[in-house]
């Protein structure tokens, strides 16, 4: 495969179509392989076509019309190539360099850390009292906690904090907000948040909020005022509702209904979707969004259901953030293809669960191959931009889902086999608080648990591989994230998985025992990083759940 | 091929992954087939998935994470599903519909007439009096010419006029613009225009201008202050400069250079490259997008090369446009894939360019096989939503190309037969000026001849023949817009292609003899439109260059 390029108005004077450039087979998927070639483009435009060479040797012009003959008549119709009309810096996609060095870690607050009784819920229950907590259950956990363990959190090594909902709200999850503008009184104020957001910086920690734009909560004073006024209310077009009075039956649990007149997110009546097309809607979003920037100094925003409100708001977010910093981080929550957020002008990223995923699919549950489990991430990695990939936030377990341990059935040496693959790969890593400490937990709420603080009770040696994993991880960053990747034995036999991560300064290599026997191999570089495995004279024996990384 | 679909929230409760839908096979491409099915989401939410079956009978279930077989443990992953996640009205590519009720006739000013020889410039030639005009020539043409002229193109029959460049510039083409905000002294003045547009609303013909924002005329002041201050201008960030004073080395032509220290329209120096990323550049076009449809009650833009120009810059300006006008029509200059400004916020539709070449490629050039041919007008058709391709504006020549008449050799059946062809598609016919009375052409300059006003020089019968085929055009826009298409023989051997455009109303048949042989078919129908064809006893003989238009 090769390229034929050139300036859009030179072919004809160039004859650039007379000059090929070699490209490189990179990843492949189970119904695709990816050439790459780097080119430049002295003008900033670009015209381009690919010369095809089947196995059998015979060639084909592959343009924008489709497949031609390789022959001049077809290679000088300057409309037959695809074509990059002009590179403006404006549209380019930007990606900040200090998320690339960054590993997060994700707090569900009202579980981390109680540093505060006297803002405790009335119906506050003893910490970690039940060994699963119901889903309306309050504990405590509060800003204060957060900040009275910075120093936990800088021991980990971990330098950003992704905060699930703070803004008032009713539930104990936070995502049916009633006031964008205040603090959960539960966790603390705005004094309290500033000097939580002032400490982390000075610790090189950065802070994202989580925001919950596609819905509100019904005890929001604009839902009430629709609830009471029906269509008088001067609330009725922030929302989409079919018909008025609003209702719906309600049932035993309060989370379900069918039979709403009005939007929901989901089929939950308790969050009634914003109408993000209105003007005064869209201007008290931006009005939120800039600030607790502005006020706080955030570094990100995570937006909750991101892929249901529309790409116009969005827009309009990103401009107004980035116009307030430059090199803010708008994460986007979408569980499928995203490349219609990713184009510079909305998100910098999502959050990568198809990756996520894949990894659950494969190491955890065993429901597909390794070949599918490599072509799933050579899939998501050839749908984004490289810079974009960059960006990812990759995490196996949040307050939304099982926590990893609980996924591995208990099996520390696979869940330690599974973070160390994860933190080898392209995007940012982001551990769920206590994932450290060995805690365990099905679906939410059971995944919501309180963190435990007794160190008896906390699994160290689960903590002192993430501090080195995490630490490896941040020295090896400029590899890890711009590095290639590049898959040297897949074997589905023997569960065997070597990759390597690599720029032209540094190489990492990656081998995973993902069967239920020891395997060899041998050694080239210098062990960084192992479990399960031991080495002799160059020969690595590496037993299941265990890996190597080495440096070459 | 099958459809899985449902919300994304009901899968497991109404296990939906249960029920397929079949779907239609409909356009095929020299690589792709592809398959339609019309479904709708009572929640504005859809999850769906494929299930292919392959020649051999067996079944495979495609996702977005590709392909899986086809079980309930994939079935049941929601995951994989293809996601739409929201339809959002704002988000929404609008098709304003007075479009599709249009036939556009494109209006070179300098050359269709010279109704006022007070403003013609000081070396103004005769009209008409050279065979081939040079290409600084002036001949007087200006916008009283067209005033003069409406009952010409009323009897004609088309309703939009599109005219090439109209504001104050320095040559005959006017790209050059010297001032956005003024009409050129040679053509009028903005009484006359307002005159123009409110005598073409009246007879219910739309306006559409030409607008070039990716460059501005070298003798324009704010060109002039860059060259005269450098670097101390107050422009000096309205383009891209790379180094002061700027400078170019002169060709004898004055049209191209490759020494510039400043980006222009391809490497014309006297065509200067704006900075649309500059917020003054951007505020002064938004200003003029605004002004002649606020002033003058303009319809549409079209715009000049309009691929180079940032997409940060359209979004603003197609949303400047639509709050004064909700059914405004923005037109792009591009001539390759166009998706990235046709998503509903950018442009309304493209200059058809594919759609000419493959056309040109096929009934002029013979440089593509029938098969081929239809391959590419399945893949332009296939690039886009049926909305889109509904407002896309097809022609055969423009004023930068050679005239349809010159590429068929002079060969009038040629033409009609191409002619004919072009309005029987989706998307909207634009008339060159003078093409409807035979006017011949090579590339530009040959191609912006003065048009010929004495009857006796005019083909009449061409002329008779357009005004058919407009109001046919007219008559049956419903069905041509609306209406699906189907390749019913695609016959290489003999150069026969039948299709039909349907609606569950009406389906047109058009039967077109592209050999050199006479043909025979039988008639299905009632015949609407005959050229070089003889009907008897419901069987069909068409001549080389004939075509058949029947309604079934």
């Amino acid at each position: 495969m090769s390229l034929i390029h050139g300036d859009p108005y030179t072919l004809e004077e160039d004859r650039w179509h007379k000059q090929t450039t070699n490209m490189r087979k990179t990843l492949s998927t189970d119904l695709y392989d990816f050439w790459e070639v780097d080119v430049t483009a002295p003008y900033r435009r670009l015209s381009y076509g690919f010369v095809v060479t089947g196995y059998d040797g015979s060639a084909v012009f592959f343009t924008e019309h489709g497949v031609f003959p390789l022959e001049e008549q077809f290679l000088t119709m300057a409309n037959n190539y695809f074509r990059m009309p002009f590179f403006h810096e404006i549209d380019r996609f930007k990606a900040p360099q200090w998320v690339k060095e960054t590993v997060w870690y994700q707090i569900f607050p009202e579980r981390f850390a109680n540093g505060d009784t006297s803002n405790d819920p009335e119906d506050v229950l003893a910490w970690g009292s039940k060994d699963s907590p119901g889903r309306q259950d309050f504990y405590g956990g509060d800003l204060q906690g957060v900040l009275d363990n910075l120093d936990y959190l800088s021991d980990l090594g971990v330098n950003g904090l992704y905060f699930c909902p703070i803004f008032k709200a009713h539930s104990n999850h936070k995502y049916d907000t009633i006031d964008y503008l205040e603090i959960d009184p539960a966790f603390g104020d705005k004094e309290l948040f500033r000097e939580l957001v002032t400490e982390c910086h000075k610790r090189g920690i950065r802070i994202m909020l989580d925001a919950v734009f596609n819905h509100i909560g019904d005890t929001s004073p604009q839902w009430l005022d629709v609830v009471e006024n029906g269509a008088a209310s001067r609330f009725k077009d922030w929302f989409h509702i079919h018909s008025f009075p609003v209702h719906y039956t309600k049932t035993a649990d309060f989370e379900v209904a069918k039979d709403m007149n009005f939007d929901t997110f989901a089929f939950t009546p308790h969050m009634p979707k914003l109408n993000t097309a209105n003007k005064e809607v869209q201007e008290y979003i931006l009005t939120i969004a800039k600030y607790w920037i502005n006020e706080f100094d955030i570094d990100a925003w995570r937006l909750d259901v991101a892929n249901e409100v529309d790409h116009h708001l969005w827009k309009k977010f990103a401009e107004a953030c980035h116009e307030l910093k430059d090199d803010f981080y708008i994460l986007g929550e979408v569980w499928h293809s995203s490349q219609s957020w990713l184009q510079g002008d909305e998100f910098t990223a999502v959050m990568n669960y198809s990756f996520t995923e894949s990894i659950i699919n494969y190491f955890l549950e065993h429901t597909i191959s390794l070949e599918k489990f490599v072509s799933n991430l050579n899939e998501q990695l050839t749908l984004y931009r490289k810079q974009t990939n960059q960006m990812m936030l990759n995490t196996i377990d949040t307050h939304d889902t099982p926590r990893l341990l609980t996924l591995a059935d208990g099996n520390k040496d696979l869940m330690k086999q599974v973070l160390a693959f994860l933190y080898l790969q392209q995007g940012v890593p982001c551990l769920y608080y206590g994932d450290e400490i060995g805690m365990d937990g099905g679906m939410d709420p059971d995944c919501r648990k309180c963190m435990v603080w007794e160190p008896e009770k906390q699994d160290r040696n689960m903590f002192t591989f993430m501090k080195q994993l995490i630490a490896f991880r941040l020295e090896n960053q400029f590899t890890l994230s711009e590095g290639t990747l590049a898959w040297l034995k897949i074997d589905p036999d023997n569960g065997i998985l070597i990759f390597e991560r690599s720029t032209p300064e540094e190489c990492l290599i990656g081998i995973f025992n993902t069967g239920d026997q020891p395997i060899q191999e041998d050694l080239s570089g210098e062990v960084s990083f192992v479990h399960l495995a031991n080495i002799q004279k160059n020969q690595l024996t590496i037993k299941p759940n265990g890996f190597v990384i080495a440096k070459k």
